[in-house]
């Protein structure tokens, strides 16, 4: 029989210390002037929950003199943000000036360096210098929290961390950027071009003056790269494959949707089963790896992913024992990300921190493996000549690769989408936008498929070929 | 200046003890067995994320000799469950029988009281014993965990106790039945009438042989009642308000999928402010008060919980910072719930456990307010003559409370629905559906006006009323 032994670890937390936590806050844009209206207006209840308060006791920002709504009478005022790092009566950091190099990720790194912890909203900081980070904050045993730095409001890296902790994560992913959401959806709801519907995002505040970070999928990578990295391993930035919306075309979303899909820009991560042991080589260790991509896809009308529209987020994790959960919410804004930072202070309060990537020694980065390598059906948006035979040479096309198809369908082009293009005697080619729905088939045989269709003579376009994702 | 202090509570966990955490396991149906299965399959991935692995040490069920496809050999088999509780070889004592007396409520009081940890899928446990429940446990310094109790395999509790840390809850609920979700949206689905669809939902296995618990709304009360007692204050399990599904007909989902809506059953749980101080008593304390409710509903066609079919659940948290957040999931099932109690072993491994209703000592519960205080838009079903004038009896009956109408349809009787209603002379009443979508109203306003329409000559049969939520 086993020895009882007692089980201090297991009994809940002791009576705190009533010190509050000390904090120096970097940057005091939206969502720092925000952290401090959330801190002031909820105090009571977060000290509370944790026995102890918090109290901001120094800040940085750009413009001393601008008003931001918020008293900071009594705080002091660094010049430099890296200064809050070396400060004695801050006991935690939080970063939310933004971008991945310069003070912000300097601060950062003093920080965990000076055995602080930090909290930080910055997710391109994250995605690209994580493994860094995460060794320093091991090394200085100094926590790194970043619950604010994917998905906003959206809880998803308490979900990966706890909510799914007894569990095994076998994707994860969703509609992670705003902007991007807003602009398909808007598209669909009105038939307006991307390039409008982008300007109008740009007036309402959605999008940046550089809008490249958002709809070139870079942004919903950076947040991508952090779930993928917690929920499976660490995953170099660099291997994920990023697509962003700048193709889908008014037409594609009407397509998409009378053939029962909407369009939404994704990002997944999956672990994969590794190939099988090659031949004579049984013994051969099996390794899984991670394909981690971002790009338009198709999903059901009828999936929970359809009916997030507008500026929300939603992620989407999946437990090999409690199957797929979707969590949507505000993916951005005030109170959303100065709602998930202080979801961290309390953490931090609590002496709850985890390792960065959940495990310590933060395990070494690899890379993704290719988007290829996954099966799914294929949507397919071809402009062809108008004339007998296209379907056919187009069917022969995929047939080549293997790749069967589920749905073929013409459309008329509208009189807005005139066409502009004449062969070599100059005459007006007839034309006809052809979509195609094909069965499951590998990415790869996709890929081969689409090269063998951009040489056909009937094809006057390059094809536009997203993935279906049949997500729940 | 503040003395400089060092924070040693902010630091990521020490360097993990070695020793596995000894479970007791009572219960070993679908979900015991699951749990068994996953600590098999997963116990490395468990070991690798907390540091200390799980060792199931004994267990206790009804029938020994029952194959569950999980090997038994090596465990200590107790005849009585309450046996685990007194075991100095169990660290843990996993509660998996349900029943909110008997075994598993002396099973958990006596692990509590032994100073024991716990862990159980018990919603009518926690909901009718909660406050004896958390004063034992605080009492005993003994940690008892429920994320399984709540929609299954969806992390609610961790939701409001992690990922809402940071923030103020202001309404809490969702579709927390998969019997009520199956058999509306199978009646919605198929339009057929309620009894049928039970009795398909009984053979399949989604709904008891006494499915009064679930079609009644007290499963669903139960989950109501942890949520709201841990979102805002323990709520006393008697003062909810508690409808089922039993009066919606095929031509209620019909008629509101007409109107834009689907029909859910709903628990909702908010605060709600404190009737103003009274005329000579400005200085009167403003206290608010929780009102939670449970009864189908209209909800809009296009919010995300009109989309969760079938046996799924759905989790609404909204905070006063970051908005409505809604998590869908299984609610049930042997992966689902046996995922969620694995994840409060993981939390028990890790330290976090935090006291039952978040703050230690359990405040004493209070009563909820009623349903009727609250403000909504209304649908009404009404079975009228088909003559002239109903119309405007039916205003005047509902104009007499304040309650002004946004919309009044006339449904005439199919083939299906004949009319078994004579007048006094024994002749066949001519009669026809009418409903009505109200603007919003007072709760109680819509319960004098559904006296006074109850009352009058042209209605036929009692009145269905149902709250229209606009929830996104």
């Amino acid at each position: 029989m086993t020895t009882p032994t007692p089980s201090p670890s297991l009994s809940t937390p002791p009576a705190p210390s009533p010190a509050p936590l000390r904090l120096g806050v970097a940057g005091l844009g939206t969502v720092g002037a925000g952290l401090l209206r959330l801190l002031q207006r909820e105090g009571d209840l977060l000290a509370a929950r944790t026995g102890r308060g918090f109290e901001v006791v120094a800040v940085s920002a750009r413009d001393r003199s601008r008003d931001r709504g918020v008293p900071l009478t009594g705080l002091a005022w660094e010049e430099d943000p890296v200064a809050l790092a070396h400060r004695p009566d801050v006991d935690v950091v939080v970063e939310l000036m933004g971008g991945a190099e310069g003070p912000a990720r300097a601060l950062v790194e003093a920080a965990l360096r000076a055995g602080k912890a930090v909290v930080t909203a910055n997710k391109a900081l994250l995605a690209l210098h994580g493994t860094e980070l995460a060794a320093l904050s091991a090394r200085h045993n100094a926590p790194l929290l970043y619950e604010a730095a994917v998905a906003g409001g959206i809880p998803a890296i308490n979900l990966l961390r706890s909510g799914l902790a007894g569990d095994r994560v076998t994707r994860v992913g969703g509609i992670l950027n705003g902007t991007c959401n807003y602009i398909l959806t808007e598209m669909d709801r009105s038939g307006r071009p991307f390039d409008e519907v982008l300007k109008e995002a740009q007036a309402k505040g959605y999008a940046e003056a550089d809008p490249t970070t958002d709809i070139g999928g870079w942004d919903a990578a950076h947040k991508l790269d952090i779930l993928a990295s917690l929920a499976f391993r660490p995953l170099t930035f660099e291997s994920l494959q990023v697509r962003g919306i700048e193709a889908i075309t008014p037409q594609d979303l009407r397509f998409a949707r009378a053939l029962g899909y909407r369009i939404r820009l994704l990002g997944m991560a999956q672990e994969v089963p590794a190939r099988s042991p090659q031949a004579g080589h049984p013994e051969a260790t099996e390794e899984t790896r991670i394909v981690a991509w971002v790009g338009p896809c198709l999903v059901p009308s009828s999936s929970r992913l359809a009916h997030v529209n507008g500026v929300f987020n939603a992620v989407v994790a999946e437990g090999a024992a409690c199957g797929p959960l979707v969590i949507s919410g505000a993916g951005a804004g005030e109170g959303p990300t100065a709602s998930a930072v202080a979801g961290d202070l309390v953490a931090l309060a609590r002496g709850a921190a985890l390792p960065v990537w959940g495990v310590n020694p933060p395990p070494a980065p690899v890379a993704g493996g290719s988007v290829e390598e996954l099966e799914s059906a294929f949507y397919l948006r071809l402009l062809v000549r108008d004339q007998p035979g296209v379907i056919a040479a187009v069917g022969k096309a995929l047939a080549c690769e293997g790749i069967s198809v589920h749905l073929v369908s013409q459309h008329a082009l509208e009189a807005s989408e005139a066409s502009e293009t004449t062969d070599q005697a100059g005459t007006d080619i007839p034309q006809t936008w052809m979509t195609v729905v094909t069965h499951p088939a590998p990415g790869h045989a996709m890929a081969r498929a689409t090269t063998g269709l951009e040489a056909l003579d009937c094809i006057l376009q390059a094809p536009l070929v997203l993935k279906i994702e049949p997500l729940a």
